[in-house]
């Protein structure tokens, strides 16, 4: 084996970890401004390549990032398999029979939403192909059928997060655009597959025809008989292998398996671990927990170091064209936006719903960029092309979700998480009572907030009179709805020896918290308590809890007791 | 960035699929004869590599595996980064405190158990160089000092496992062996740290005295300073970024500049890690699931790789020297346990006790092929003393488990799953009452076993009268201790419509499992009904095993709610 000398391993390692560590500092710095972590990713990249650090210092830049030599090709084999590892769980996430169970207004919603934008971006590459920036030279066929599939490609990934995020994703409207989306992506990967083949088959010495019929084969021979190989392999794994170990070792290593078959066909292996992917998560003897686990290191510790290194490949500053920008932009929604909304109204929902789902198919995520660098990549299109695609893939992407809750009308759902705050925490109570309690919370969220602390407790007093708020399981909930106030107040305190709150199970109250939340909005104060139930259901969720020694430690054990 | 080609993509993908499929596939044969699971990575290796696959097609060998070129530069730097990954995690499962609160006993198995080996290997290498293999010309101080230091070193991941694996872990025998195993390993790593620094600093410019300097300021460093800033950081991470992933990351990208450091200033890279790990792992804010995350995906996806890439540097046959295998055996073994035995005995063990320590103190396991292989690169040994280095790691490592099961004359732990077979299952029991199902299940098991079975029903029936065994939440366990029965008999039945077994909750019994065990080792029925209750006492698990069809899918059931 050709051994990296220690200077290259030490490069390596080191710029590994400075691509994950930042992507992911900025990712989550991204989350909090509630935009896509790939934005962040991507800016991460943009941080460390040529637009920003190779500015400052191109020597260090070059040699920590080199655009050749070992370290450059172990990089881009690094973020290679990368990229393969997420699409293979990008296709986990497809149910198939999904599409199926929505029926007709998934389809046309799928079919005009996909059609629409390909058309407009045929044309659009056809009319103002120099507007839109074909490289001189550049074959016109290939670059309408690229553009045109650029425009009409939604993110899966992307799109389930966003209806997560809003409490959609169960829903009829959140399965109809899942479907839709699903059927999207599957036409999109299948152009994109045969423009690749048209590109020239890497030197394979297959023919276009070739390669679009062996395409077609494998992805017909793993949904048919490769979904019901894997549906009968993975409980004989789980039952007599190390689990999750075995079942994640078999499913990386098929991914990998598809990866290099379509690799090998001319075109790129992403279209190969996407397929297995989507053949394995269609047995439900897949067990969420190893689906979670492979999801989690893939999506947070894999993809960000192939986001991070776009930004390593190209100049976002001099290669940005503001006109380029918009006029992809606006080409990318009108088209989209048309196609979804018609489908959407077509199939029989009403006006809000049929924009909602427009806004949540508009998103483009993270495909988009994936498709865009290898179209740079096979000279398809150029860096300017590329950088206009990235920007216009994050903007659709970061105004899905707020679009969708504006036309909903919809607010953010109630998790605790995000209405505690340090300053409302109390370590020791000194209460004694549940009356003396109340007083104690009350009078700390007094400190901060313009309230009546009278009527208040008079208010949390009396609910309390008319059934106590111990739940059991040593938590309770005193609560009040106050008329003026626009969002929940919650004040958390920790007692000790224990207070009694009359809980059906007996047992005193520890950690109380004391609702406070909008008289004209009962969904508020009904949510945050039900999630605070779900947290405390388990009986040993209090001892755990009580663990913490400050509020960061506190909120840290919300977070794993609300995600179990 | 350079670019792999696509045909070299293809190689890529394919190699690492086959290096990961083929090494699971063969840990969990491994696994299966109760054998170590690194045995069968290396294996697979082994296979792939000039051993076998080389001999079989030199052609398509040197095709997938090339010993040059781009695609040997991209496995070497991911197998590098995946034993950098498995590090860290060896250093997550040291616990520091443990060694102190061992004290005396645990001082004295350390302290002897690594300088009895130490001393045996350093007198070896001087007095019999060339019977052990050094190298002609190579410098006879460093290679003694590898050599002791290879024989005095154990392999924590390995003897946790055994321990664990055995029902030893938590026992004041595991703690003993725990705690000198990590001082072993902290020694053990400071002096290979020194010998790398000796063979020369990678042309680093730096002397030897700097080297180790600059190694010993890290570790000092990185276990005080680091250690409070891991420990503080930790909850703030939990607290405000996406879990587990924030924490993953952070934990990662600390990880790979450890590594960057050491191998910067001339040591390995996996010394870095390591210590990067202990560090982590030392804060009890690392959440448990956080780091079985890290653990399952480091240990059973990346370190395949690492080990089976071992295997395809070597060729395990023209280098396999017989004599040379036996001495360094024998060797390592009289070294090893005459220390730990020893030191046991000192620290006031009993003899068996003592000699349980000596064989678990033993395993070399996979943290002696990481030094050898290293030494190896080095050119401090050569690869006839490789293979046997290897070989030696392996028995060492195979024999601990067994050897200390006998001389503590322990038995295997009673496992459900051990003694479930698909011969012992009833799908759709016909029987309506408590009795009838008692009948049912002793029939089936009559049918392969020599059993009087109207005695086991009377015995089974008599226990149900004195006290019902419905436990609750749909699950029965009739059961009946036999004279003359060696091993456990268990048949388990399903009852869609449900079977009264009076249990406590008042709920039918659907899952009944027929235990009939020993009549002289009342632990075999206990075990397994404890065994049993843990995996019902969620009410959902009922629900969730009601959806096997099958044994094998019944099974596969069990192991996730065994291993919740």
């Amino acid at each position: 084996m050709h051994n990296l000398e220690a200077s290259q391993l030490t490069v390596m390692l080191l710029s590994l970890g400075l691509l994950i560590g930042m992507a992911r500092l900025l990712g989550e710095l991204a989350r909090v401004l509630h935009q896509p972590a790939v934005l962040g990713e991507l800016l991460a990249g943009v941080i460390l390549g040529p637009t920003v650090f190779g500015q400052i210092s191109p020597e260090w830049q070059a040699i920590l990032f080199p655009s050749d030599g070992p370290n450059s090709i172990v990089l881009h084999g690094i973020s290679t398999l990368a990229i393969v590892l997420f699409l293979l769980v990008a296709g986990l996430e497809v149910d198939l029979s999904t599409v199926w169970e929505q029926g007709r207004s998934a389809m046309k919603v799928g079919v005009l939403g996909t059609l629409v934008p390909f058309l407009l971006g045929l044309i659009g590459a056809w009319v103002i192909p120099d507007m839109l920036g074909r490289p001189p030279g550049g074959d016109p066929l290939i670059f309408a059928l690229f553009l045109a599939t650029a425009m009409s490609i939604s993110a899966l990934p992307v799109i389930a997060k966003t209806l997560m995020d809003l409490n959609l994703y169960r829903t009829d409207l959140g399965m109809v655009v899942v479907s839709a989306a699903i059927f999207n992506d599957l036409i999109g990967f299948t152009l994109f597959a045969i423009i690749l083949g048209m590109i020239g088959s890497h030197g394979t010495g297959l023919s276009i025809v070739a390669t679009i019929t062996l395409t077609l084969l494998f992805a017909g021979l793993v949904l048919t008989v490769g979904r019901s190989f894997v549906h009968w392999t993975l409980p004989v794994l789980q039952a007599y292998t190390h689990w999750p170990a075995g079942v994640l070792g078999f499913i990386v290593t098929l991914g990998l398996f598809g990866a290099a078959f379509t690799e090998f066909i001319g075109i790129h292996a992403i279209f190969g671990s996407f397929i297995v992917g989507v053949a394995v998560g269609a047995s439900d003897h897949l067990h969420e927990r190893t689906r979670v686990m492979l999801e989690e290191f893939v999506s947070f510790i894999f993809a960000p170091v192939f986001f991070a290194s776009i930004g390593l490949r190209v100049n976002f500053v001099t290669r940005f064209d503001l006109s380029l920008v918009v006029l992809l932009l606006v080409l990318a929604c009108v088209g989209k936006l048309a196609g979804a909304v018609v489908g959407a109204r077509w199939g029989g929902m009403p006006s809000r719903q049929a924009w909602a789902v427009g806004f949540a198919m508009n998103a483009r995520g993270a495909m988009e960029i994936v498709l865009g660098l290898l179209a740079l990549e096979a000279g398809v299109i150029r860096q300017r092309l590329f950088v206009a695609l990235v920007v216009m893939a994050i903007v659709t992407s970061a105004m899905s979700g707020p679009l969708m809750r504006w036309v909903l009308r919809q607010k953010q759902p109630h998790k605790l998480q995000r209405v505690l705050s340090p300053k409302l925490f109390q370590q020791d109570m000194r209460a004694t009572s549940s009356r003396e309690a109340i007083h104690e919370l009350a009078a700390l969220a007094h400190q901060y907030y313009d309230l009546d602390i009278e009527a208040v407790e008079d208010l949390a007093w009396q609910r309390e009179e008319i059934a106590a708020t111990g739940i059991g399981n040593g938590v309770a909930i005193p609560h009040a709805r106050i008329s003026g106030l626009k969002e929940a107040i919650v004040a958390v305190g920790i007692s000790e020896p224990g207070i009694n709150f009359d809980a059906p199970d007996g047992q005193l109250a520890h950690v109380i918290f004391l609702l406070l939340t909008p008289r004209d909005d009962p969904s508020v104060q009904l949510g945050l308590s039900a999630n605070i139930a779900k947290m405390f259901r388990n009986p040993e969720s209090l001892q755990y809890v009580l663990l913490s020694k400050n509020f960061t430690e506190l909120l840290a054990k919300f977070k794993v007791l609300d995600s179990r």
